[in-house]
């Protein structure tokens, strides 16, 4: 892709996301999403089938930034709750500093779109994450339970306390994400009864 | 107010979440809610000044019911850990039966109107709850942290798992609610080191 393209690719995801964190998945429309990023409707339609394709492709592109930078420490041969705790601290710096990527991301997920989506697409970056679960399952350091109970308590949490809309005004300081952290091992290790 | 402006106030409070869900806050104007409602766009200015106050009114009637429901069988004098599965278990069937309320709930709050309400209002229904977990504090049964680090804990890990566009395809029977309930008490129980 030449360096342009490149650049008006990134402008239609970005207008994309403004717009619909604004006005919603149904009001953005792809003549309002191409005035927004300051192209032709005709260019968004080279990159993209139809509307529904920009969306999804946003979409799987957040999750590949996201995914990228939370398992980029993170070591499947450290002990799982070293590596645990960096892909938490990496988590909660990307959340919050991307608001507007996850705000769209959260409303993805809750809108019909995300049916158009593989699941397996979605797992390809944590392998390493789900093949580390496995083993510390097996070595009864975790718990074995589905790994979406898992994740569950690693991610949903995290997304609460990350949104200053939804914190419920804490302050999140190292301290509090720390805290957080050691309840988030609490609630998936395994303790000898 | 007389039945027929009870069951106006009912319709128009439908087809706002219906709107609101299908076409996001921006496009859901009074007159299309109106329309939806089968009531006049007048109609709708008795009961709110404007279209923010039919919004937030909303969200508190769905606050207030999530609480009745969630509440109704927590009782502060048994011991915490089944109070709050009771509420866990009550909760989980709230959400899961009431998906179109929890859903514009969600998009409540990621949005700027989650401004214009008073959090002690959210609060009130809640206050047994948390002299609960003082109480519990204190007696070293579970953490002393920040109510909002329990709530991040308890509350949010369900509505992923109740949700089944986000539960990640896991069967939610009674079993593995009952899993989860486990973690989150995990979560938040204080342990003898």
């Amino acid at each position: 892709m030449r360096l342009q393209d490149k650049n008006k690719k990134a402008a239609i995801f970005h207008a994309t996301i403004k717009l619909v964190n604004e006005i919603g998945f149904v009001a953005a429309s792809v003549s309002k999403i191409a005035k927004e990023a300051n192209v032709s409707p005709a260019t968004i339609y080279i990159y993209h089938k139809d509307k529904e394709d920009l969306l999804v492709s946003i979409f799987l592109d957040i999750q590949q930034k996201k995914n990228s930078v939370c398992m980029k420490e993170f070591d499947e041969s450290a002990p799982l709750k070293e590596s645990l705790r960096k892909l938490w601290h990496n988590s909660f710096k990307f959340v919050s500093q991307n608001k507007g990527l996850l705000e769209y991301n959260d409303q993805f997920v809750n809108s019909p779109y995300i049916d158009l989506v593989d699941d397996t697409e979605l797992m390809d970056g944590f392998q390493c994450f789900y093949a580390a679960f496995e083993s510390a399952a097996r070595e009864k350091i975790i718990k074995k339970v589905d790994v979406n109970l898992l994740t569950a308590f690693i991610f949903f949490p995290l997304s609460k306390l990350a949104n200053p809309r939804t914190s419920g005004g804490l302050k999140m300081t190292q301290n509090n994400i720390e805290t957080a952290f050691e309840m988030t091992w609490d609630a998936i290790r395994l303790y000898s009864q």
